[in-house]
């Protein structure tokens, strides 16, 4: 950590902020500038943010720089190795395959899941999405099956062999969710609930954490954190766009945070174009985008008649366009892979 | 709601979407301009999010405008008088007076947490703020005192007979919150955390929602909206900054949704300077112009020693300083009151 | 258009508002709901803006929804044939190829340029790109080396057989650079330079209009109009990212603009990942997938030794950098190229 | 500065960097901490953006921090006295008083001009604005009269009294628009026109700069120092509102970046909360905001008819709103003065 010191502080200032970080512990290197006095502060790393609240109240500091990242689970500094989620069946997230989920996004009925089930089969994806419990911005809208809905999913995994993963909102469903499905997903909204978040991080089951409209890169891994910290390993990131001045698209996908990821972090990332745009014409471009940029994997809504979904209509694939993103996606990443191994070595460490 | 149908469609699209409308029981008005066709639907508003998700599907619709907004219980169409949250004990959030809540971010010790009620109590707020469960961003931070400090709070109002409210984080906790504080706080990183936000509609207790991080006033009143129809309706709301690109400040401080809320809805509307621009410095100056902008009520963080805060240093304010802050908020306070009233009945009606 | 009138708009309102646009010589269609009055709007493109704002004064008047978009000659509708920028000696920008730009941000001297123009040539990029004239935040920041500048671009020209593409900041300067360029740069902090557009509006020369920090897509294509409204039609547009919350990125490229200005514009789009992320290691996997995305061209910053660069050193690839670059966007566009004929004619119809 | 190298980095890597900090001519500080050394770098500050880029440029740095701001001239370490800007007769901007400009967006003619300057001058301000050259979003809109509205201008002062202020949009237009105006306005969309800062750095005219939509504080202050460093120190600043994810309002405006500048700069700050917030219902509450937060000023759009106003009619206030708005500010500015003076003291040292 460096703080820096205030054009006019004094003497009698600098000693205060020495004796404030001595007290807590740290050592210090102060660097006297023509200008400014700059002072090193080297030493024990859990305390650090005490510390560096302590000396951001103090009126002759500046600011705070803080040096070491704030993520220790997360980061290739703790694991060297990429984290690779192994569902069984020959499914992984992770590894050197682009995995693809698709599915509705509400669980609406029997007919309309299995349906869609089979489509994804079809297609390709190796994991089912469909939501049972669904975080509605409205009160008024169709806000899921429920328990209903997870028997249905759990049905289609026996009739197809898929996958499941679906949506958990709160504490008190965990147990039903974890019955039913191959993954937890956790919504964008609950990135930062941090209560359910440790509940997880208690289990076993592998959890895709969504990241926040609003959330800075540090924000979605120390969220990851937070599961890691209870014991839960089996960590996998989603980035589904944030929130811009933008009014054309739903949201603005970031694609950029998933090299950008990849760097800080052995997880595995995976893109989900369509709550990223909202428009299911610009789905399959930005899958695309997805999958060259390197994803780990890519999430994708689709459903057999998007004009009678009860969520989420405007930004599923019908099953044709479906069937053509995989082919186009999977033309990509075949591409990828054959000059990606040499990037591979320079991007992981 | 407005169809709007691409440039290119033609009778039979037209005709199509005539026929999708009539079977979910809407009335149709198309009107027919040079280059475009427009239709609009009049009917039953239960189902006018699925009916416009279905209309969005269709290729060749390239828009759909909603006429009516999504609130229902928030707006002054439905409660034609200003929500007043009386706490007994004369005082009330949403009358006549600026009402005041202030403390530190988080309860960290008896000690320090009775010795700033005395503080606030002093400058003249009548409520006091303290966490006991906090949500930080980070695992490795502070996590709060939970139940001890939930006692200490109850411990302060018995000896300075000042209002409690604290942070909520999860449903777990609805029973023990609620034995000891007045108001209920549901922080930033919790408005779309729904299923919490409907356990609490079961209540009878006042709550004060934050706006989360990058909620629109859309989102931020359907929250409030999905806590007040499972009929608790004693819902204040609080703004306190949304992300935005600036590095300078923790948060951009949006004063003019005050004023827009008040015209929208009838709950009032509070301010909390010291998330919304997490430096001590700015605290006073924004809650000045927070009083003068008509907000309902301001909280503020207040410590003994904000250089030894365990969260929240950078921003709480100095005893001193929130004296002074006080009367500078009575005096623009007192100025706005002797000419409002012709304003308000602007305002909200 | 579309005004909707308040809930509690009475008759003479609604008789007001009527008055109001027929004085305008629109053609008035109302239309009314059970809880609002929507008045329909026809007529006149020419004259709605001032409708439009006039009807939003009225205290009546909720809201006033444009159905028409405000482009004209940017749009599919003006124009059904994509435009393709041809540059002589073969080299288009928006026909089947993807087109690349490579250089370095500055012209710093003889040697660096033609340095830089020999490797952008063995890469295979057909067009050089050097500023000669920097917009640089700091007025203590390297300005650019002028009309020397130029003049040395146009020797690389000679010596390499590529083409030139520079920036222009004002009017004083467009006849210089003009002499020695082959496409005009308008940079993201003059995208709405009024002055300045339409001056290159009366050119013939190609200009580059690259997308504001915070411009939305209505308003990056209106800078196009401002152009194209004096005649010139030799556009391309560049998405170089927008600016966000983010702060782990320079900007945060938004490649799902590509396809949706695809959609709505028959001008070519390029995307410059180098200052859409303003960092060397994210610039390869961006660029792969700003040409998965469907971008008509890339531009990118290549420098012999970022390191001894005078400007954007950080987001400069090196030589051996941009060569493997070259390969791999290759390969994706070659990929995309034998699947996308049918994308095509779905995108742009 | 400072110079934070990667984890990873070895004695080979710290050599060089150490190397090339030299070779600029800087000094040089190590510190090994733990996990990473960080290396403190002294010295001539001119150099100091190009020694930053190049060492971001080195693969071993991960990132550099900059100790000193960028600002010289806009700083209060170059001046300590609050710049007063006179443009005579008593008229003063960053002293004593709040000061307050008021006119239409646009000058439409000589009737409508001069009906408004009289408002303008009955309700108390001091300055009159409108615009003769226009930057509008769509070439299609009205782009303002010209000279011909500067001399309609010119004879509003000769009635009335008021100053002057309207914008410049180009170098050409420098002359006719200093021979008219008192203060020569530079919007948002120019902020960062470099040239034409550069140009007007060389008048001795009083020029005030408009936040730019997505400028940081930083990129304002800078463009303000293009201007100084030119010669003309006669700079006033004007926030009016950035962009954000916000629908509800035509800008968020950034009420906190008052205080925070006048922190960071002895130059006078103005706030505009007609674009701030582009709604007249909300232009009272915002400058009562604006006044009580400690703006030097406030420019605020007056219309006689805003429903016939060529430009901004949804933003302007009508005669009597202006008048009650007049007098609401007044008295808190009254207020303010009333127990500022100590704070004033704080706030500028």
């Amino acid at each position: 950590m460096i703080a820096v010191l205030k054009r006019n502080a004094g003497q009698e200032d600098k000693e205060k902020v020495i004796r404030v970080i001595k007290e807590e512990n740290f050592d210090v290197h102060p660097i006297q500038g023509v200008e400014k006095t700059i002072i090193g502060v080297l030493g024990n790393q859990n305390n650090r943010t005490k510390l560096k609240e302590k000396l951001m109240t103090m009126s002759c500091v500046e600011k705070v720089v803080l040096i070491l990242d704030p993520y220790k689970l997360t980061s290739w500094n703790f694991k060297q190795e990429k984290t690779v989620i192994d569902l069984g069946d020959d499914v992984k997230i992770g590894g050197s395959e682009l995995t693809i989920m698709a599915g509705p996004c509400s669980v609406e009925s029997r007919e309309q899941l299995l349906k869609t089930a089979e489509i994804v089969k079809t297609g390709g994806a190796k994991i089912l999405r469909g939501g049972a419990f669904k975080p509605r911005t409205s009160p008024y809208s169709f806000q899921g099956l429920g328990e209903e809905g997870l028997k249905i999913l759990s049905e289609a995994r026996e009739k197809t062999g898929l996958k499941i993963i679906t949506e958990l909102m709160d504490i008190e469903h965990i147990d039903v969710v974890c019955q039913y499905t191959d993954i937890i997903q956790i919504g964008a909204r609950n990135m930062q609930n941090y209560s359910l978040l440790k509940e997880i991080g208690k289990l076993n089951k592998p959890v895709m954490l969504k990241r926040g409209m609003a959330a800075t890169i540090k924000e979605w891994l120390l969220a990851a954190e937070y599961i890691m910290n209870e014991g839960n390993h089996n960590v996998i990131l989603c980035e589904r766009g944030v929130r811009t001045f933008g009014e054309e698209t739903r949201n603005t996908m970031d694609l950029s945070s998933i090299p950008l990821v990849q760097q800080l972090s052995h997880l595995p990332v995976i893109a989900d174009p369509s709550h990223g745009t909202g428009r299911w014409e610009l789905v399959t471009p930005v899958a695309r985008a997805a999958a060259a940029v390197g994803a780990d994997g890519i999430m994708v809504e689709v459903h057999p008649e998007p004009e009678n979904a009860l969520s989420d209509g405007p930004q599923s694939l019908k099953p044709e366009k479906y069937y053509s993103m995989m082919v186009e996606i999977a033309a990509i990443s075949k591409t990828l892979y054959s000059f990606e191994s040499s990037e591979k070595k320079i991007a992981y460490v």
